[in-house]
């Protein structure tokens, strides 16, 4: 059981690289590179498989480089302003004679006995002769024959990838194809028998194949050609066989999943089998089940099932390789540093990569962390940039100084965090931002009210959606600003009134009529989690109704989001939970209104920053007020304008 | 004659790129995009034409996120080691029971009535049934269904350009297609008399079309989709036929070039006629010719016809607006300071771009200018950088150091900039050096030996080829190092003996012997460049035969390299020229033996610079040995040795 055990000894991942690229280099997979001819019109980005030579020289022949007279240089010698040198005219098809000149325009050719061009602007035509007050310097504008290049000479050097200039650099060399490196032809197999290709198939407990387009994509992005092999069930000798096959006519096989140790887990026994495994596990979080493998002198990677596990695998342990086959240096990535806003713990021995959001709050460049789980493509999709926290390392400081590595075009100088209460309406404001500020992006971490008003003093968020209500006054969120804001630069600006309440299936199933219901042992319960305004306001109403949480099941399940709680009341999976109209609407449950809230925004900008200005004018804007409304449940009378703190100390 | 007048009232490159850029805003160039619908696993690199929302949730269901047991929280608490308590295993097609427990893998949905899994390592099977010592908490290791997206939520704002990633959280919100921004059609016309479209055509006054393929290719690059006229003659209303017609399909059109005022230049007034031109001129250098017009609400750019002009412009007033349209954010540019190696003189009042070798030598950062003509092709190839010098600059300063922005992927690090007397041996090293060190290259730039021992001395260029001879000792190079390198840190290497000679006709119609034949009233000859090796050999071996400079015709017409004497001597346009045996072999020229030479190159490199190293073993290698000796006249046998001065002094 060798490969059992290399799984259990799990590699490091600097020294899995290491032996990885040095087994292929070994078995001479960058070296031996196969070729093809492509016209060299069609050979943008391609890389060239040998060093390219002119075929004819540029320009090909001795050319006027101005509109003018063509001379002999000695003819002219001696002109001068008080004597002038008169040259006779000849026709284009008459022989050159001493003292004669032709009238030539740019790009045509010299004649035939002439070695000098004289621009027009310095010639005075008069009665068939042209009449010049200056001498010409031999070959003086000509552009004279392989000026730009020679034959035969060097025009582009082997593996260079070729750009638009070097096109018409081998085409002006006479040149009409190029042989180029084959673009390495990867097989993507995927396996599971939970797997399947089309929504149409999907029921609970399958998967849809979203890795394989996903790997596709990669595979074409590095300058691979990608090859989809239709899915392979849990079978042990179909695996084989698939492997095996594509192993025929591709430059690489990635196989997806099958690499953990389970008992439907194949994928690295078929390897054993068919060549040598050369690491199974690396110290890595997510991605651990990799495997490396070389058959028949060919990598064979085994990439673990989570989209988010197999996609940074793959940028990890293919990537590289691929782009080296093509003799592309390795992908840049741009790093910058940032203040992480929340502590992070990891494990010691293990190095882990965590998704982060990126911005710049009042000059200082913070990173919040996304969620961890390795099943979460929402954290890929919303991340701007990856934190590498060392296998040395027992996790980040809350208020460390970490080096993140920046993922697609982010432009974290452009980017608004936001964070607190979750509401879909925010998600609408990011959008008309975007239209407004070319570029701006904006990105909701939902950390409840509480969460957000915190972000906010510690200056790691621009804005922070709050609905909190002071039991005292009967008021939302002033007071709790007063208190934990006294300092505030920014302002609390009005943003909605919401209507909260239960979700419950459509019809109402249950028969769910208000709070009092949720104590009925046939109820199930949904709940926010702590520090969330919905939790305040559920927990503020169960007391005002005499209800403890302790007669309510499912109290304790809490989720991050209204929609959260939208989605499991649609699945069934419990009866009821408090939540905003919109989120109901949103996956057509029914709606029992329980209170109506203020939900206002604090704006942490310089007051100079176009940002903000540009936020309250959408915010009080007709467009924008009538496509929140149409979610359901809003009001924004008031939106856009800025609460007094003051009146209310 | 507006235009006329216009091109005469040159703008300055800022205001003509804003004015450009406000024109276009303000006709919704930019607001009023067609899209169209993809499928998904084809999106990769396309922009989201609007926002995407979630069909369905992800997860679909509630599964196991472990191999285990699914149980009913409540059941299990107060299980500790001391109190296991037993849960009865469940087959799956009996319902829940209180106190029963179902076998689960990952992935599985979680059955009815349960509500948590317990992981298998922390189960023990016993008789049917599972012992647990620990309880489990409400939720724990069970994927809740819309735990990663929600149906309805956001998935990929609009406008954003789709990575592999976003692919796989499309398909698995349950999209199948999604809607992209078109990619902008681009007409590509190129006109003039002289412009053939292939080798067939091509005689001296023609001109192949390769600027058509080239600016089809940037465009490719930037986006869009790139449609290539037919080459139209200069005719008035064939172009304004071509122009209208490509206007009715595409979004942008391109003619290239006739935008000067010359008398077969239309473009301008054909525009003018269409529509309104907004620019007529641009004062830059290379490519001031250029016209902006907007012919019925779209972009027409006339683009000037010399290749390195045409790109430039492209890069100036096509990239950022294709970009745009296609909400992308403008191209990017690495910017790096360099110090000039030499002065450059540029016109007040005129931005002009040069391009640059960029290199670091012995720690500092140098840039060195590339031949500075609009039709140079080969300068675009060879460079790693451009600079741009202000319209109020007379000029840069040797020594000063400058904002570079770097070209492609570009690697100064990596580059070795190697100066002095051009060699054709020289472009093989540089072909092995890469072959040995990925992503070094080699730039050579002919500034003769004596340019190259300055450039040495000054720390401005990795080599230089030397083959200059003392005329007292007999001797080549050593006493010339001495003398002007005397603290010399690098080190004098051998690399070839050389023949020179006199490349002359295949048949040598013209009867040449030796020198004297030079002196013939029907001999032209075709010289080098003074400071240059081969220019100091003639010089000396005309002396030693009594001839003087003025006998020979010719004598005053220098050129930079070998293989631009060996071009024009092929031509016809010269008799005969001084050189080296390999060039004249490249164009199958006849040679006549003059001298032989030694040719050795200065190596300016920290001594623990890999390269340094790997420059020696090349040069000793059999193989480089081999190569070289193929060219025809060299003989490498004491390559690599390195020359003793000390013994000379």
């Amino acid at each position: 059981m060798r490969n059992q055990k290399a799984y259990l000894d799990c590699l490091q991942r600097p020294q899995a690289q290491m032996l990885w690229r040095e087994a292929l280099t070994r078995c001479g997979y960058f070296a031996d590179l196969p070729s093809e001819t492509v016209i060299i019109s069609e050979s943008l980005g391609r890389v060239t498989a040998c060093s390219v030579y002119a075929k004819q020289s540029v320009p090909h022949y001795n050319g006027s480089a101005m509109d003018g007279i063509a001379v002999f240089a000695p003819d002219t010698f001696g002109a001068q302003e008080t004597e002038p040198i008169r040259l006779q005219l000849l026709s284009p098809d008459t022989p050159f004679a001493p003292g004669g000149c032709y009238v030539v325009d740019t790009g045509d050719p010299l004649p035939a006995g002439t070695n000098a061009v004289i621009m027009v602007e310095d010639v005075h035509f008069v009665d068939g002769s042209a009449e010049i007050i200056a001498a010409a310097a031999p070959w003086q504008h000509v552009r004279i024959i392989g000026e730009d290049i020679v034959a035969n000479e060097l025009v582009i050097a082997e593996h260079q990838r070729i750009a638009p200039v070097d096109m018409a650099a081998l085409l002006a060399a006479g040149l009409e194809e190029v042989d180029v490196i084959q673009k390495p032809k990867v097989a993507i197999i995927p396996t599971g028998d939970e797997i399947v290709a089309t929504r149409a198939e999907l029921r609970a407990g399958t998967i849809l194949d979203v890795n394989s387009p996903m790997l596709a994509a990669a595979v074409t992005a590095w300058g691979g050609d990608p090859h989809r092999h239709p899915i392979v069930r849990d079978r042990r000798e179909a695996i084989k066989q698939a492997i095996s096959s594509s192993l025929e006519c591709n430059d690489m096989v990635i196989v997806n999943a099958g690499t953990s140790a389970g008992r439907d887990d194949f994928t690295s026994d078929v390897l054993a089998d068919l060549g040598e495994v050369l690491v199974h596990g690396v110290a890595i979080k997510p991605g651990k089940p990799v495997i490396l493998a070389l058959c028949k002198g060919k990598p064979v990677i085994g990439l673990p099932g989570y989209p988010v596990s197999a996609m940074l695998t793959a940028e990890l342990f293919v990537r590289d390789i691929l782009l080296a086959r093509q003799k592309l240096p390795p992908a840049e990535t741009i790093e910058i540093e940032a203040t992480m806003t929340k502590q992070v713990a990891s494990t010691m021995g293990v190095e882990e990569y965590v998704r982060v959001s990126v911005g710049n709050v009042q000059g200082k460049m913070v990173a919040a962390l996304l969620s961890r789980g390795a099943g979460l493509l929402s954290s890929l999709t919303k991340a701007q940039g990856m934190i590498r926290i060392d296998s040395i390392q027992s996790g980040l400081a809350a208020g460390s100084t970490v080096p993140v590595q920046m993922l697609r075009k982010s432009r974290p100088e452009q980017t608004i965090l936001a964070v607190g209460s979750h509401d879909l309406a925010l998600e609408l404001l990011g959008i008309f931002l975007r239209r407004r500020l070319e570029h701006v992006s904006l990105t909701c971490a939902n950390v409840g009210s509480m969460g957000g008003i915190m972000a906010i003093r510690n200056n790691e968020a621009h804005i922070a959606g709050v609905h909190m209500l002071d039991e005292q006054t009967g008021r939302y969120n002033v007071s709790f600003v007063n208190k934990y804001l006294p300092n505030m630069t920014g302002s609390l600006v009005h943003f909605a009134t919401r209507e909260q309440g239960l979700m419950v299936l459509p019809g109402n199933p249950k028969g769910i009529h208000d709070l009092n219901d949720l104590m009925r042992p046939d109820v199930s319960y949904i709940n926010r989690q702590r520090g969330s305004g919905t939790r305040m306001l559920l927990d503020y109403e169960l007391q005002k109704s005499g209800i403890s949480f302790g007669q309510i099941a499912g109290y304790e399940k809490e989720v991050g989001t209204h929609m959260a709680v939208a989605a499991s009341v649609a699945a069934g999976t419990t009866d009821a939970g408090l939540g905003v109209r919109a989120s109901a609407r949103a996956l057509g449950l029914d709606f029992i209104p329980v209170a109506k809230e203020q939900y206002d925004l604090l704006l942490n900008f310089s007051p100079d920053d176009e940002r903000l200005q540009v936020i309250i004018e959408i915010l009080q804007s007709e467009e924008f007020r009538r496509e929140v409304e149409s979610l359901g449940g809003y009001e924004l009378g008031n939106a856009g304008e800025i609460v007094s703190l003051v009146a209310e100390v």
